[in-house]
């Protein structure tokens, strides 16, 4: 039985779509971001960088989105979200991943994270304005030149999909409108039709 | 025969030290970030991000270090990069990459490169004021929390340990006195004592 450790709406969406879709033996466990639940002594015991995602498993814990999701995908090959037969196509997926960990997710944190880069109220300001001009850079470069479609690896749904669609959830707030990205907007509404997809939404959301 | 479009000094070291100790049959291709290279048109054609490292294989295209390292491991299994037999262990190590990319590379950036971020002088200037304090408690996090000893991963030399090695180098840049860190330090030159990474950090720097 996993534990994923979660705040709602974060990116441990991704992880637990992800879970709910591998048809994983998996409970989730809320962190409360509003009282800084995930900088308490407890949640440090089990995360010290005092982030989620936080998977407990059998041989230990696990963070970092991407690393998260290829594992659920190792450990339940027969829901096939990654494409673990071929070295390359799984290097493809995890690139495109570690771009949405280390440059998409990044933007979108300056717009109310500034805080962990700058000191001065001045400098958070002017981050927060360009939010919406780099987080729609991102996404005009997936469109262009990563997303295959329907699906961002082509035609077989994957690990990339959950994770983009997390992302992109969060457009809206970033001020960039979903409507003028057509392949994100469509694999939105793809991806919300699922069932698996909208039971967990509801444990975020409802 | 790989090419490897690299810039010295850059994130690229890392794939760079995996090619070598791997044995694949590679070529490396230098781009000069001090020209503006890296936004050339011709670059751009290799990898849109303007980004290096870019590895070009036969199948295709790879960018982001933490994908193109464990395609390099899973290629050359021989060399032992990765303990590819063991989905967990495989994913503690990618939770370390993940980390290195998306947390301590992004703190070191804000160094020289806030304006990605933000578009004032003052908060380049705030930005590149609190890279000491980031990038050292990403270090003390590494290493009280994450680095087992002697090699990140325990016994044995892994993935982890030249990319470690990559954003390491640059802690004098980054105003953290290395020797501060002892199981960075130690790795430091344990790392630069192997033959395969001296002969890349020739390419590098000589």
């Amino acid at each position: 039985m996993f534990k994923l450790f979660y705040s709602p709406g974060s990116c441990a969406l991704a992880s637990h779509i992800a879970l709910e879709e591998a048809g994983a033996p998996y409970k989730t466990i809320r962190i409360d971001f509003n009282t800084g639940e995930q900088r308490s002594t407890d949640f440090l015991a089990i995360n010290p960088k005092g982030r989620v995602p936080a998977l407990v498993t059998e041989r230990g814990i696990l963070s970092e989105t991407p690393a998260i999701l290829l594992f659920i995908a190792q450990s339940f090959p027969k829901a096939g979200l990654a494409p673990l037969d071929d070295p390359f196509a799984t290097a493809q997926l995890q690139a495109f991943n570690n771009y949405l960990c280390s440059t998409v997710h990044v933007a979108h944190a300056h717009g109310g994270r500034g805080s962990r880069w700058a000191d001065e109220e001045a400098s958070f300001a002017d981050m927060k304005r360009k939010v919406p001009k780099t987080v729609r850079a991102c996404f005009e470069l997936i469109e262009s030149e990563m997303f295959i479609g329907p699906w961002v690896l082509g035609e077989t749904y994957s690990l990339c999909d959950p994770y983009l669609y997390t992302i992109a959830s969060w457009l809206q707030r970033d001020s960039v409108d979903v409507t003028t990205l057509p392949k994100t907007h469509s694999l939105m509404r793809r991806i919300e039709a699922r069932p698996a997809v909208r039971k967990v939404l509801a444990d975020h959301f409802e």
